[in-house]
């Protein structure tokens, strides 16, 4: 038995305790500023608002001034905010890490640092107090799991990335359950890149649901899923052209990270919604006033793909008719360009130098 | 304007006229013997009646008996009936053919003979008559390619796949519309093996949705996404590790033939219905009786794929515990095995000697 410290008590965060406590863990779920109400309302009767149903007795939940008691001992610690709430966490969080205890994260992102693209766990990494460098392993947690299932015990495979096998092996040993199945990666940029882009692509898998509604049809097995599978298919071909753009290894697209999360970031969630409404002909001012109130991470990672991209062309690392579905909606997002959808782009094998790691098709 | 002559008058031999009539070739549809009852519909007021529309007025039935008349002067002819009929289809057909007129294939397939997987267009050109041998360029079409969407000429986006550039160009040349995009591809074992492989995958991804009924779910966000996200994404990892294993070009996995074909082929089909009953506990034998008279696709590439594995784990191609879903899936369809999804094994990195082509994760 371990102490694990979740900080975050939102929906993820509340979800990923569930293995811990069915472990038999002592978990501590701490809540930010803006988890009050959920702190509240666990203390109150086990309830969690978000998730709408009881967490186990033995998960105790902590407010954000109680953090100190919450972190005292405990083996692993696990990042379960979103990524609004990162900067606070890594401020409030970073000084109370210990060296040799790994962090888990379970918020993820993809940014545009110093002329490249990183992985957030490298970057939090190294934004660590001095005396932390290169001694707190940061792991991330990827791949398709809704919170709502895990909550529920439903089958879930994930990835756990990071660059210290030790501590990896240590950490996915500590969380392994017959229905939460972690499979360990030591390539960190792949997944998480992965984990970024699959928002954007998400949007655009569900402009067809859109499209076919506002051609008039209602869903069902005839509607536009031919749309919807190429869609599928150029976002995960221009995932591994942006990995590779990047240096990263290109496979990650092609297993849990890539074809997982995306297949599941289109069911139900607030991505998929946004999507839709893309496809009904709205602009993306519209359809982000109709969602006033959600986090839109597809518009994140777009913008964080625009201000990256001529870095990789000026690099020679990509061709600028690359990349036609993340180029067209990121003025779809960024310019409240109209959608039209540019099919006879897609599929165009690499050009230009060797990439490393194999080329697309 | 060319003339295009069709073979099989079911569902995707129809709608594969609609591109053709619309880029104003003179399209001809040839029933088969099955087909009388299309032919006489198409005759009596141009209604298709599994497509449940009219087709274009100047798509021009004939039936099997009038094949020679159909064939004659075609500049291009098309295999569109269903993989039972392709027997009858060669044999009638075959001898019609001409030296230099390329046949495209809507039929797909792939086959284990003379100890190896061989794709059904290899298999059908050198199974013409002697002076045909060489001489007549065979052409897949592989992709996510629903075709009641096809006749509504709803974006779709498919491959062509031929060992003979020159004839792939010319045929997508005669077949590509603004809503028929055609991507050619010189690799032909890829396309076909993930065109018949998606059978079987699909019917595993839709397992989570008959586990999720059975638990007494209905269907929603919260559902068993996650499981189906982790089997869709072991699909395309093990696609990649066949195709390796056969000596193909694992590449075929990441786009249109496999990622895209997987993803269109859950939806709302009888492979999807089928694996649906297998995840309410159905076995095989009980979920087979409740669908009979459907042609079961995915049992039969799981048949021929038992028969294969053998030669290809002697050959020191594949090891014996790779590919776990596939052969969880071969036992639940030809031993009426129960379902129990073996997540702990998926997404094992490939060991062994080097697989050509880059190696899985």
């Amino acid at each position: 038995m371990a102490t694990v410290t979740v900080v975050g008590a939102g929906m993820m965060g509340a979800a990923f305790c569930l293995p811990l406590v069915d472990r038999g863990h002592e978990v501590r779920l701490v809540g930010t500023p803006l988890d009050d109400f959920i702190v509240d309302s666990l203390r109150r009767d086990g309830t969690h608002p978000k998730l709408g149903l009881g967490l186990p007795a033995p998960i105790k939940p902590f407010s954000h001034t109680e953090l100190d008691a919450a972190l005292a001992g405990a083996d692993l610690v696990v990042l379960g905010v979103s990524s609004a709430g990162v900067d606070w966490a890594l401020e409030t969080l970073g000084p109370r890490l210990e060296p040799g205890r790994p962090l888990l994260m379970v918020t993820k992102g993809l940014l545009f640092e110093g002329g490249r693209l990183r992985a957030l766990p490298d970057v939090v990494a190294e934004g660590l107090p001095e005396r932390l460098r290169g001694r707190v392993p940061t792991i991330a947690v990827t791949g398709p799991c809704i919170a709502g299932e895990l909550a529920r015990r439903v089958e879930t495979c994930v990835v756990f990335a990071g660059r210290d096998p030790e501590a990896l092996e240590r950490a996915a040993g500590l969380v392994r359950t017959p229905y939460y199945h972690v499979f360990p990666s030591v390539d960190v940029e792949g997944p998480c890149a992965c984990a970024a882009l699959k928002n954007a692509y998400a949007m655009g898998v569900a402009f067809a649901a859109g499209a076919h509604e506002r051609a008039g049809g209602a869903p069902g097995s005839v509607a536009m899923h031919n749309y919807e599978a190429a869609a599928f298919a150029q976002a995960i071909f221009e995932m591994r052209r942006v990995l590779e753009a990047m240096g990263a290894d290109p496979s990650a697209a092609g297993w849990l990270p890539g074809v997982g999360d995306l297949h599941v970031t289109g069911n139900g969630g607030r991505t998929g919604r946004f999507g839709r409404l893309l496809g009904l002909g709205l602009t993306a001012t519209e359809a982000k006033a109709k969602m006033a109130g959600d986090t839109l991470e597809c518009c994140e990672i777009l913008a964080v793909m625009r201000e990256a991209l001529p870095s990789l062309e000026a690099a020679g690392r990509l061709e600028p008719d690359e990349l036609p579905l993340l180029r067209h909606m990121a003025s779809l997002v960024l310019d409240d360009a109209p959608l039209a959808m540019p099919f006879d782009l897609f599929f165009a094998p690499p050009r230009g130098p060797a990439k490393p790691g194999g080329g697309g098709r």
